[in-house]
């Protein structure tokens, strides 16, 4: 087996020691519609947390920034349908009381805790319905599957992976994760729910780092519309269930678990991006040979960001002038005289000047499901890579044919 | 009469001493439609002009930047059809040979020429259409309104406009205008050609100063879809054929020259939000009390850009929220509990907390022609306004419809 291999079917409780279930309490309108769910670790863990940068947040990121920096998170409980945003300190208490409820029902303490909320904002929270729903939810080990189905909104299907980590010391651990996303997704966490799991012994501190350098270069470099959510929330939690001894900073198990959870991420925010609101394909954006690592995640960013490049993309039409265009506006540094553009592979503008190619069939080969843009801007070693999707319809009729 | 007097059907040749003319070389594709234009001043000028902040700049900029810096620019030559960007050191060369052509049609010398291009990039000017056409030029003091529609590339109206001002010292002068924009449009003149012209004699280094001044006010509080072309020019004209003696820096008469550039570029800067592609209503965003006049600018604009808000708008849907979290993520300071938000006029959050209103009222309400949100952040003295458009279509079927 090789290092990191994925497991079929895997899902957020994939992992040993994790339970996980959900219900429907009628928060969202579609009757029968799964909109409560709850992850619970059977052991105590270590987990990590990042949280939305909008000055604007919602309820449950306060109060679940608390609870994870208190050390003893070990659960979870999110519905969709309702954000709990917006709505002053009548959504705060609605919030502890539903960690409240959770904890009750899961036998831990509110401080174990952490809590979740996605769907309109400045509507407070039909707490009846949970109150008299959380009860009901069953706890499995097959429940990551309902959970991920729970926390969806406008996503049109569950995003969810698990992978087998081998340890370079022997033995292996798994680790599994789900997230809903859809729209308003963009730099920075917007709305995204994730939730990793893996029964690695991780001391916490070294989860922490680890978890913000995986999500910078996977979740963070997720683009749908720009918009940042109030709730935009990753959670990872690690509970050693898989019997192996903790893993140290600084030690090749350390490197390893860090690769595998780069692998998990990754593969879920390409499917946040390919699940994007009325997206037909995904588009991968490479940016190599920038000034500075900042300076290329900043422009694959914009590209993969840019209403323009994105209508290009949903019609196919390899009309690169704008995606150099876009570079030029991202704040990092670009010379067109050092610049070479690919398009699928194939180089479209060479230092300056664009290269011929067949029109026809450069359009045939970006009807694909994964679209790739690689800019090499010939100015240094930084490198990056951002994930979005493109834009479909009326907008798209206008600018999708705006170059024949 | 008040001060400043919209002149009806007014326009870029209205000031007196400025001939403009336009032809169809057949740069663009649609058979006839006018594509290549000359403004000409009678009289020596004082010129100033506003270059877009891309760093990938089409070639016309470049060299027009030159021309302006060199202080004698009295007239320009533009064509749609072709944004002679991305082309190397060749499209420099035909951007040069273009004012050339420009000037031995108007017997001046080309450092007198400035020139601008706007429509697809990467592919090269046809000069020789060029060659054979602008001595066909025919230049008249109506000539403004073909000039308008000339520059224009996906808009579906010309934007024109002119105002008399009345100068504090006795007499009058006038200010006209044109632009073309639709997408592409963003803060830092972005894919905007703007031209104003006035009769008024103003001093070069004041006519300097006063363009950026209401540009940040106008112009560059404009946003459509967040891209930013390489080929942005906005230049102003001011040639003192009214025969007023000079404006100078700190009198009562540059204040109202200031005055009336301002209505003329305000005007213009709504006219291009309003015929935003796929536009179907005009948005207004006011933010006062802020930290800080750049934090009003930049949270101003963030709003009207956003995607969520946009699509809310299409729909006239009163989701409020999606309006606070774009201000949340703006990077401009905001606490929920000072800000106070209207929409229409209406406070439907205040300090906190949403306030109850009557949906079905606030949707016919925003079902108009313009839309109005303005937020008050009870925090300061800094206030702007930005000017966008609703987005329409599938993004807005997912979108403007996920709240009910």
């Amino acid at each position: 087996m090789t290092n990191i291999q994925p497991i079929a079917d895997g899902h957020l409780t994939t992992p040993k020691g994790f339970l996980a279930g959900a219900v429907s309490a009628g928060i969202k309108t579609t009757p029968g519609a799964l909109d409560l769910a709850l992850l619970y670790s059977e052991h105590a863990c270590a987990t990590a947390g990042i949280f939305t940068t909008n000055l604007v947040k919602g309820a449950p990121v306060v109060l679940s920034q608390k609870r994870v920096a208190g050390g003893s998170v070990r659960a979870v409980v999110v519905n969709s349908g309702c954000s709990n945003a917006l709505n002053g300190p009548g959504g705060y208490e609605d919030a502890t009381e539903m960690t409240r409820l959770a904890a009750e029902h899961l036998g831990i303490s509110e401080e174990e805790v952490a809590v979740a909320s996605t769907g309109v904002t400045g509507v407070r929270l039909p707490m009846s319905k949970i109150r008299s729903s959380i009860g009901s939810v069953v706890l499995t080990h097959n429940g990551g599957q309902a959970f991920a189905r729970a926390i969806m909104t406008t996503d049109t299907r569950p995003k969810e992976y698990a992978a087998t980590v081998k340890d370079p010391r022997g033995g292996a651990y798994s680790i599994g994760g789900c997230a809903k996303g859809s729209g308003m997704i963009h730099i920075n966490m917007a709305t995204m729910l994730c939730y990793v799991t893996t029964d690695a012994a991780v001391e916490s501190g070294l989860l922490a780092e680890l978890t913000r350098e995986v999500a910078d270069l996977s979740l963070n470099m997720v683009t749908v519309d720009g918009d940042m959510s109030c709730s935009d929330t990753l959670l990872v939690f690690a509970n050693g269930a898989a019997g192996l001894p903790p893993i140290a900073r600084g030690t090749p198990e350390a490197d390893r678990f860090r690769e595998g959870l780069l692998a998990v991420c990754t593969h879920i925010a390409r499917e946040l991006a390919r699940d994007g609101e009325g997206a037909s394909r995904l588009l991968q954006v490479e940016v190599t040979g920038a000034a500075s690592t900042g300076d290329a995640r900043l422009m694959a960013k914009t590209i993969a960001l840019s209403s323009l490049v994105k209508t290009a993309v949903a019609g196919a039409d390899p009309n690169w002038g704008r995606i150099m265009v876009a570079a030029g506006r991202s704040g990092a540094a670009i010379e067109e005289a050092k610049a070479r553009l690919r398009l699928q592979g194939e180089l479209v503008f060479d230092r300056g000047q664009g290269r011929e190619f067949s029109e026809a069939e450069m359009r045939s080969r970006l009807e694909a499901e994964e679209v790739t843009i690689s800019l090499d801007l010939g100015l240094g070693d930084g490198a990056a890579t951002a994930w979005g999707c493109d834009m479909t319809a009326d907008y798209v009729h206008i600018n999708a044919d705006y170059r024949t």
